[in-house]
């Protein structure tokens, strides 16, 4: 039996996430009591809690998910520990120098997750607003090695949220950014990432569960 | 690189489902053009489209999905085709003496999703209403080699539901039920099945991004 790493978070009623989202709500639609079944009704962001971005999500004509590959969200991957067994500080920056140490990992298409230890912070206001930052030079660094996916245990990679989306998404770079994952310290060097969109059509982003297999 | 396969229906608003369910609607929230990036509100049933039940679904001291393990949604699957390339016809039964010829598959733990044709049907009305659907002692001649996870490409098991559904998924059986597959004819004997469902606390079902991988 492969061994299983669970890298979300739970989805509860209600949940903090970035002010400006719609929040999180999961109704009792019916019971056993009254229809024989017990049913719910989940409302949600394509950007809540642990999730993937697709380029429309900042390019009106950027891929939207169901014009990417499912390969673009499985396969071999491997983690960098940016705050090497602690935790990075609030809103402290991560620079190109903090990458460079890590550099032979960042080849073509490679799929990499970033620990900060901010996932600690999940569920109190401040994990929105005070999360480490990529700088945008950090950012274009990645860019330049066209990686495949870029995954962390931060809501979102930069308080620059506008630049370094584009300088992630943008037209030829089209990284896969997968935001909010835990549990990245329970990680081996090598694993294989398995994180699937829900298949909706024409959309920018998905809730995901985000899983690691260990073989 | 893995060979991956859809086995997921698009999720698209408005799309059909059952009738007393809460319906998918897919809204955009904010865009490029207002605020700098497009985002959606994403409001479903917990069972909209591809989808897998939890015991919580039927017994309100069943298991719900965070009481579940990951490995009951991954791992080593087989499928059996009860149409034989073609498609079973509306409202026919899956009766024990169609299951029997695959007797050998049945071993306990084991992943299985059956396939009828029926999954052509999706998006019509009908699809809800006359699917092919398994006898009681069908569901019971399953139940008793407890398997670990039955999928179908139909809506759900039976159109008696109600019964069908307390026989897989009671105390000391409980079988992962994922409902709404497509695609099965393009499997291999033998596959990884992937079909994790969003980590929701407390909780009776999920829509999931159901994938085949082949290696």
């Amino acid at each position: 039996m492969s061994k299983l790493i669970d890298l979300s978070h739970p989805l509860e009623h209600g949940q903090p996430n970035f002010p400006w989202d719609p929040k999180l709500t999961i109704r009792v639609h019916n019971t056993v009591e009254s229809i024989g079944y017990n049913i719910s009704q989940l409302s949600m962001s394509s950007h809540q809690g642990t999730h993937l971005d697709a380029p429309f999500h900042f390019y009106d004509d950027g891929k939207t998910l169901d014009q990417m590959t499912l390969n673009q969200f499985y396969g071999p991957a491997t983690w960098i520990d940016l705050a090497a067994g602690s935790f990075l500080e609030a809103k402290s920056e991560i620079t190109v120098e903090m990458l460079q140490s890590h550099a032979e990992k960042f080849t073509p298409g490679a799929k990499i997750l970033y620990r900060t230890g901010w996932d600690r912070m999940f569920g109190q206001p401040e994990f929105f607003s005070d999360f480490p930052t990529l700088t945008l030079e950090a950012a274009q660094w990645i860019a330049d090695r066209k990686i495949g996916l870029l995954g962390m245990d931060t809501p979102t990679p930069s308080s620059d949220w506008l630049e370094c989306h584009h300088i992630l998404l943008k037209q030829g770079v089209e990284i896969v950014i997968v935001e909010g994952l835990t549990h990245l310290e329970q990680l081996p060097e090598q694993f294989t990432f398995i994180g699937f969109p829900m298949n909706l059509i024409g959309r920018d982003g998905s809730p995901i569960r985000a899983v690691a297999c260990v073989d």
